[in-house]
């Protein structure tokens, strides 16, 4: 099993990510309020969709998409539809902890994908604002009955991605984070435990919480959702060891966020404690204990095998 | 129809009020994340229980519980155990609403209910997490199977409480509200109506997503339904009137937060708009129309009651 890919196997992929990128995009579109100049609060709506549209792998949805198409769902238009609705969901709820992860109280960031963040484009408050009302709208959509016909497939879509999110998933995730930051020189006792075990929360569980959902949309058995569930926490660990070895050998051009940030902040990350090059080799064994979990599966499993390959052949 | 109170009248409300807090607070008590020495994000956990249990007068489980028992829910164990579990998560979400409104960016209030607020007490990205944190968790105890045996109840409660939160509920009546603060003085054209349509969102939608979900919890009838969403529209807005005028006429000690912050903030209010008589006057129009939509009911109905009469006369 290599991780390397060949030029073929990067455009499949950028194939695949851009498809996904289009059908959740539609989506996002018809279901973020429109702007409107005769209601003061549109400038909300603006923030939203600022931020949603401000480029982004899509790397959520992809997950989502591509575990539907590797359950069969894709073939099925009714399956599909709900699967780029879910995804359109979770993206709302991912973009709402990259607005209020970049606030001046948290990672005081300026630049995300390139852009302006939504604190520095719009103000503050209005950042707040449209992370809360994304995060709202998340839900709301989850439970509407477009999303799917079963109130049960509905509402457990709903438990998945707020459990994911609240103090024991990705908001406890940042609570460790942003304490780890802080502490002094000499109190610093990050080991490579505590390191994961943030990660998987901050990151890995909306990764796994991906994977569950398209579970669920095709009632896959358990043994399935097991393989799924290690696919996705793997995948998610690989793909934060990458973001820190990145945030040291990349460029500003390359990253579309300022690099060296870790570094300035003191912050240690798997690229300080395990060296650059230790980082990543423990992400590539990720990866590939990812790719074992789908060895059971044939050609329906390549996008999320390309996923697991391109994450640590990634440059930004 | 009077609106004036008697003292046995006032300590009826009070017993009521009481004993739908203890309930509330034995519920959430045991929903929210135990605070662990050994976990880093206890400190969340923390941050979230104080903001939760600062007190408060629980106004919203109020509103679910005396509906549920108007409706009959209570006299069923079961249902009035979901009631309960109904009213603390939609508790959770009221109290996100008030961490984040608090903020530095947003209203940049220090006290709340007495107490120092959360970004004070904490600090400022301890708020912003714990605020998001309780709003997902609101979304996981209502998708959560111990709160409804029938799923399409489950799904619908997370509708309601995220439809009422998000940009065309709650957030979107804070931006409205933000943005007025911000006006230079020259281009100010606040008039009653938009006042009026602010708040509608900013309080009114979720004291109205309350009945919702009790009406719900009960399968009332559409006219039920009707009746009981006017009720809460009305009481919303009474509710929200006496609270700019008691801005203006009471006092640190009697409101527990510092008053008389809407003039410094040269912010239009029912009080500058109408006058301190003129709102007193428009709240009491409008519990009185939020009691005769209870005209068809019978003795069950007096929690409710009396809460119309009592926001007109509250001091607090």
């Amino acid at each position: 099993m290599t991780l390397a890919m060949t030029p073929v196997e990067e455009s499949q992929l950028f194939d695949f990510l851009k498809e996904c990128s289009e059908k959740v995009e539609d989506m996002l579109e018809s279901l973020l309020p429109q702007p409107d100049d005769e209601l003061e609060e549109s400038r909300l709506f603006e923030a939203m969709r600022y931020s949603v549209f401000a480029g982004g792998k899509r790397l959520r949805p992809f997950l989502i998409l591509s575990t539907n198409q590797l359950l069969g769902g894709e073939q099925t238009p009714a399956i599909e539809e709900r699967a780029v609705r879910v995804a359109a969901a979770i993206e709302m709820l991912h973009t709402f902890s990259l607005i209020h992860d970049d606030l001046p109280c948290m990672d005081n960031d300026n630049l995300r994908r390139g852009k302006p963040t939504c604190h520095v484009q719009f103000d503050e408050f209005t950042a707040v604002l449209a992370g809360d009302a994304l995060l709202s709208s998340c839900f709301e959509v989850l439970a509407d009955f477009q999303t799917h016909p079963d109130a049960s497939i509905r509402a457990e879509l709903v438990r998945i991605a707020a459990a994911s999110t609240g103090p024991l998933g990705m908001m406890g995730g940042q609570m460790i984070d942003m304490l780890a930051e802080q502490r002094e020189e000499g109190e610093r006792v990050v080991e490579q435990g505590e390191l994961a075990r943030l990660q998987r929360k901050k990151t890995g569980a909306l990764f796994q919480a991906c994977c569950e959902c398209a579970a669920l949309l095709n009632h896959a058995d358990k043994m399935v959702q097991l393989h799924l569930q290690s696919y996705a926490r793997n995948v998610g660990l690989a793909f934060q060891m990458i973001d820190d070895v990145l945030d040291v050998t990349g460029t500003k051009e390359q990253l579309g966020k300022t690099p060296g940030k870790d570094a300035i902040a003191n912050k240690a990350t798997f690229a300080t404690l395990l060296g650059v090059d230790g980082a990543r080799r423990q992400a590539e064994a990720l990866c590939e204990q990812a790719q074992e979990q789908l060895a059971h599966f044939g050609p329906e499993a390549q996008p999320l095998r390309l996923l697991a390959r391109y994450i640590v052949n990634r440059s930004y």
